[in-house]
């Protein structure tokens, strides 16, 4: 079969292999489509950062070279000893944190926060491929309603909709967005549907700004062309004076992040999403004003919820899907199209099906 | 009638004023006890901080030169016109929070983050005097099981509640507290009495962490012996390896900050309780985690319930009162002993009484 490795930065390998098979536990699919994800273009652009390179990951057992992406879903071929509930044909949706199912963390049910956890598709061989082997765990049938189309972006959204629960954010709320990549969008389509009246985007990007307003933003913030206290401002307006309940910080900067504080009312949250290394702020504010940080980190409970609001016609998730590309052409027309090109939000890799453009 | 008057750093004036009277709305209690905060101590030290100089303060109307003292109780002398529920001789302790009813967060009932927050004794006259006048709506009649002595630590008391609810501790989590001024030891006794099963105190003073242990902390760390990493290590070592569920920073110093993050657990809770300028944090590990960063000040709804539970006899709050003193010795031995001795904890001064020590 044909698979997409990372071998190292600006070295990824559209290799022969043999075709996996099902291990006890496991589940062979066919890929239908694998989303192309930021970290993804990291690891790609300056990795490694969570391939591993010299120890093996515990869970998966691998180190590089192996195959990228995460964010796939394909049909059933192959159903490996002692797994139940799955047979050949089913179409299927990955959820691709590994978890050890022992730890604290995965018993108390926060499998998201597993000692071990891992990514198939970053840790282990992912979904860049004719065919993937995952464990069983990791699959959600797709109810009859929600395509592949669909299901190929159920891994950002399971992200966006994990932010939004860490957000605790209420019928009513007001909210602010930063940083208009999937998650960003996505966010604001969550956010939408959970009832929140304010919903302000903010990027420094026009064709982002138009996505966000397209799914439903009701303020679209141009952060290149707002300094720091007129875009604080700006926020504060749109939030009926006082700020917004809670800030989306998506963009993983700390500049992002100060702004993402500054606008909050009184007694609001940031919820962190985006990954950086370090963070100022104004501790005397945060304290006097009662602020609240919250981190959140990949999901957990997400999928079957998300499968049933995509059931529901409620969310058409194909809505950040601005391109599709042929296994061949994913190095070319995917990865560097995302890095060159700020109109392409979501692009998936299809093994199976010629590229088309979708959404164009 | 004597009060002790606020004009500047390190000078405090025993002064003779005339009786204030009751106006509508108001009433006139003669105080029974004040404690020193330490929120007094920095505006002698090195204030004026909340205290008003140029601007009078949109509630109380005052600037100083005015009378320190905000943990204070009494009882009803004069009710002003328009008061109900209160009656000459009521035993009452005062919530000296001033706010305006009216912004948006008065009527959402978050009235601790009012647009115009302030507190009798530091925005406006409090209770280091014979008498006091301040609005009805800041008094809480005391049941009978609750003396005046334990009502003159409420205050403080509900700082410390309202931190273990932006806690959201839950019976048998874990906790560390950091810094065991009056809040930090208080929020010992609270966590205890709300089921804590590990609770962690932490301090440079042998003498605070030997107060602490005496009021339910499980294990007391001396932060002066133990570098950050050892520090670090002991408190996951004391929460069964993984670290606690809650870490209160009661110290207000960035490097306390700093720990009170690192000795969490995944998923875990920093509860800012302390004021600072800025902090940094380690932006990668929070979001990896999902640590949560949250701020509390002040209070809001606490008084009634923590009457109840003085009245009940589950908590003793004068545990923490190490001395009280007479109005007229109340800088030398109350602010200057404060400063100068870390034995002493809670200082009350009583107008009324002749000067005793307790807990001695």
């Amino acid at each position: 079969m044909r698979a997409l490795q990372w071998h190292g930065p600006w070295d990824l390998r559209l290799v022969e292999l043999d075709t996996p098979r099902a291990g006890p536990g496991q589940v062979r699919i066919a890929v239908a489509y694998c989303g192309i994800c930021g970290s993804d273009l990291h690891e790609y652009a300056d990795g490694p950062h969570a391939i591993p390179v010299d120890a093996p990951h515990p869970l998966s057992g691998r180190t590089a070279p192996l195959t990228l992406g995460h964010e796939f879903c394909g049909t059933v071929v192959e159903v490996g000893a002692g797994v139940t509930g799955l047979s050949l044909g089913d179409r299927v949706a990955v959820e691709p944190e590994y978890h050890c199912k022992q730890c604290a963390y995965c018993r108390s049910g926060s499998y998201n926060l597993c000692v071990s956890m891992g990514f198939a598709g970053l840790m282990g061989d992912g979904g860049m491929a004719d065919f993937a082997v995952v464990p069983a765990y990791m699959l959600h049938r797709l109810p009859d309603e929600v395509s592949l189309e669909q299901a190929a972006v159920i891994e950002p959204a399971a992200v966006a909709l994990h932010a939004l629960r860490r957000a605790e954010l209420r019928l009513g709320d007001t909210c602010a967005v930063f940083g208009l990549g999937p998650i960003g969008l996505l966010l604001i389509s969550l956010a939408k549907l959970q009832g929140a009246t304010t919903i302000v985007a903010v990027d420094v990007s026009r064709e982002r700004l138009a996505a966000a307003s397209h799914l439903g933003a009701t303020h679209a913030l141009d952060a290149g062309a707002l300094d720091a206290p007129a875009l604080c401002d700006a926020l504060r307006d749109a939030a009926g004076g006082l700020g917004v309940d809670v800030s989306f910080e998506a963009a993983g900067l700390p500049a992002t992040f100060e702004a993402a504080m500054q606008g909050l009312r009184k007694g609001g949250r940031v919820v962190m999403v985006g990954l950086m290394p370090h963070a100022n702020f104004d501790a005397f504010r945060a304290v006097n004003d009662e602020l609240t940080f919250t981190a959140s980190v990949g999901y957990r409970h997400a999928y079957g919820d998300l499968l049933r609001i995509v059931g529901s016609g409620a969310l058409d998730l194909t809505s950040i899907v601005t391109r599709i590309v042929s296994l061949d052409d994913a190095v070319a027309e995917g990865f560097d199209a995302l890095l060159a090109d700020r109109t392409q939000i979501k692009i998936l890799v299809s093994p199976a099906k010629p590229p088309s453009a979708i959404n164009a």
